[in-house]
């Protein structure tokens, strides 16, 4: 039976040569490098499976990477009282994550001989698993789990979908309850805060804070989902999942998307394209208490949730006047087209402002901000419906949609980007109607490694 | 400002012009039969985005249409006791369905006149809102409900997505509390019987059964959610939401996908290209006491978790086992290719079953079931992660994915198809090890409608 055994293909055995990233092949024989070039050369693969991003680099991707069609994000409790456990685990999920984002396995699969012993050894031990109701023979299992499978093989076939795999690094890194587990007290940037309680916030204790962050984008939710999994399971004993979070986004490919709410979102983001402007708004600076993060950002995650059946049942002139935008144009409110400026101080003939005093867009407006601008990087969420009780009227109490948005934003300082812009909407913003903060986390996410070191290398071991 | 107001367009408004699928337009202005031919034609679109599927005809979309990469089902219960309400609800359920499904909005936009209006006249009260706190003021919401938008607008651009929308009764529509609401106790089919308890089942109330049932499947998954969603509003005041649950699957296009468990599912699935086989395993027959279900089909719906922490624990060896099938070929043990027929009478040289006789492929067998067999058409589901406790070793309580299976099932007739299949699988099937049915739901799928008529007419009218 052995012999039967098929040979154990790579993430993308099954793909049809054509593109440039089957060149690559199974293994990352190829150097890291060249293979990061090769990720340049083919992001923009017309087949959004073929698209390969590069790991290494000056940078983490997933930033100002152009957004994925989805995510899964995550957070994780350290457990270990070990700071080598902790350098252990971060090089191991960079040079797993290394391997995934390129389209390969998170480890290597076993070869031919190693797995046909693997196999004979098992068949005996599930031999007896079968004499029993499965229900209540566990031996199988406990057997069973000693030699785990090097990678969960649900994404075999599909490509590297363009995955990025971000890290970052919650308050808990640096001190937890008080206590400096690794040593790392003195090294917290002091734009790592804790963030405020904003007015409204409902934040539910599991799905806030954590101690890692993993942010996995990909143009494929299993492709996302599957990369967390396989660094999740190489934290075993060492860390534990505190929440996890899958987002999507749809849109015609090449225009901005829309959530949820029907309008388009993230029209007035600085343009990646644009190095300064992500130099003064994104990328942190070397700052005499943590030189580390040079090159890095911060990262906040808000699990919004949205009651679209109550924004459902408003008129669109109503929905346009909460946002200050139209809604099928995108245009700011008075204008004709989705880029045109949004013009503050326009006022109608009566001398209103023709942009709402709480609208969205005014309250959010880098102009309202003391010029202040993060990079929003949010994906929709839709976690099916659970029972929900209403702040708002009608005030009713009944089965509603667990869905909205997870907001994601990357900048260079929380302290004078989210915080000060939603400390604001948070007391302001029209939309709070429609909308409760249910989680929350902010993280320092490191700069990017180069290949043979590790993410986070600087924190450790400058 | 109400002359900037811009032109409102349709979901395929903003198309490129290049696929057949655009020449129907916005409108419904086209016979339907005409753009259920066109959805023909165009269904396998190289672009997931402009394939259309008809809506209209003998049976109902998304039963033995391929399957489509995203779901959204949902289940409703009735509130109301006129059966006028419910014969409203299908009939404005069917219209919007045809429409959607078709690539245009749930209802037809304002014109540009009506739009005027609308927006001047919330232009005013919402003015109001802006003098005070928005959270404390709620004037402006409740005085702009009062004219709904037609259609939440998120998907405007999108195209079709090749959605279908499947309805079906579940056992609420005859009976409910031993009471007959709407005069149909008598015309309830046999076949639509109450599951029972299997064992091992976890159900959760707020995820199980429901009056009405609606499949949104689509090659997006916001495409999907907003068909549920405009049809959900349309039922407001007559019925409530009961659960709703979205679903995904991802495979290398053409070939069998990986379900999260890293293996092919629906290898073994009667195959939709042989009537011959839908007509002996899927659609209904006219029965004495079910006329009307003629060319309509009953559906299975289960939530079913998967502990994926535990099973990434296990070797692959022991996951073939539990399977009966190869990981990475797809083949029944013993055999090369995924096609190879599945041989239950092998055995090794020591007289064991090749196949083990606890694995799922053996118990899930037609030859194990007396020659029955059921149409799966499951989806992946990923909702986060949640508390969860352990019913298996290593009986731990943590934070785990709340990830599995969306089984579906389509048969003539669960007593012969889902029922005894699962009876035993509960049983005896190692895979239970790793999962939890925690959802459930049965549902008599009426046939498709023909033009000017209505799903469920022949139930109402006959």
């Amino acid at each position: 039976m052995a012999n039967d055994q098929p040979p154990r293909p790579s993430r993308r055995g099954f793909l049809k040569a054509g593109s440039a990233a089957v060149a690559a092949g199974a293994s990352l024989g190829a150097s890291a490098a060249a293979q990061a070039a090769l990720g340049k050369t083919s992001a923009h693969s017309a087949d959004p499976q073929m698209a390969v991003e590069p790991f290494y680099g000056l940078h983490q991707g997933g930033i100002v990477t152009p957004q994925q069609s989805h995510t899964y994000v995550a957070a994780l409790d350290l457990t270990t009282e070990k700071r080598d456990d902790v350098i252990a685990l971060l090089r191991a999920w960079t040079d797993a994550a290394a391997r995934m984002t390129q389209g390969s396995t998170a480890a290597p699969l076993p070869t031919g001989a190693a797995a046909k012993a693997e196999l004979a050894d098992t068949r005996i031990e599930t031999q007896v698993g079968t004499k029993a109701d499965a229900r209540t023979d566990n031996t199988a299992y406990s057997q069973a789990n000693t030699q785990a499978a090097p990678d969960s093989g649900d994404v075999l076939g599909l490509g590297p979908c363009g995955l990025t795999i971000t890290f970052g690094f919650g308050p808990g890194l640096f001190t937890k309850d008080g206590k400096d587990r690794y040593g790392l007290a003195s090294r917290r940037p002091a734009a790592l805060v804790d963030l405020p309680r904003f007015n409204g916030d409902q934040l539910i204790a599991e799905k806030t804070g954590g101690d890692l962050y993993i942010q996995a984008c990909a143009n494929d939710q299993q492709v996302a989902f599957h990369a967390v999994r396989q660094l999740s399971r190489l934290a075993n004993g060492v860390a534990t999942m505190r929440w996890g979070q899958a987002g999507f986004v749809s849109g015609p490919r090449g225009q901005t998307p829309r959530n949820l709410m029907g309008f388009k979102d993230g029209t007035n983001n600085p343009s990646t394209a644009k190095p300064q402007l992500m130099n003064e708004f994104v990328w942190a600076r070397a700052t005499a208490d943590a030189p580390w993060m040079e090159g890095g950002t911060y990262t906040v995650v808000r699990r919004i949730r949205i009651t679209l059946e109550h924004w459902d049942n408003t008129e669109v002139g109503f929905q346009e006047q909460v946002f200050g935008r139209h809604k099928y144009s995108g245009a700011p409110i008075g204008k004709k087209n989705e880029f045109d400026a949004v013009d503050l101080k326009e006022e109608d003939k009566d001398g209103n402002p023709v942009i709402p005093e709480n609208s969205h867009v005014r309250l959010s407006n880098q102009a309202s901000n003391n010029g202040a601008q993060i990079l929003r990087r949010s994906y929709s969420y839709n976690d099916g419906t659970n029972f929900y009780i209403e702040r708002w009227p009608p005030w009713r109490q009944e089965t509603e949609y667990d869905a909205g948005l997870i907001f994601v934003a990357h900048q260079s300082d929380p302290r004078t980007g989210f915080i000060p812009i939603n400390d604001k909407l948070a007391k302001f913003d029209m939309m709070n109607q429609f909308t409760t903060h249910v989680g929350s986390a902010v993280f320092a996410v490191p700069p990017g490694a180069r290949p043979g070191s590790y993410i986070g290398a600087g924190l450790f071991e400058t």
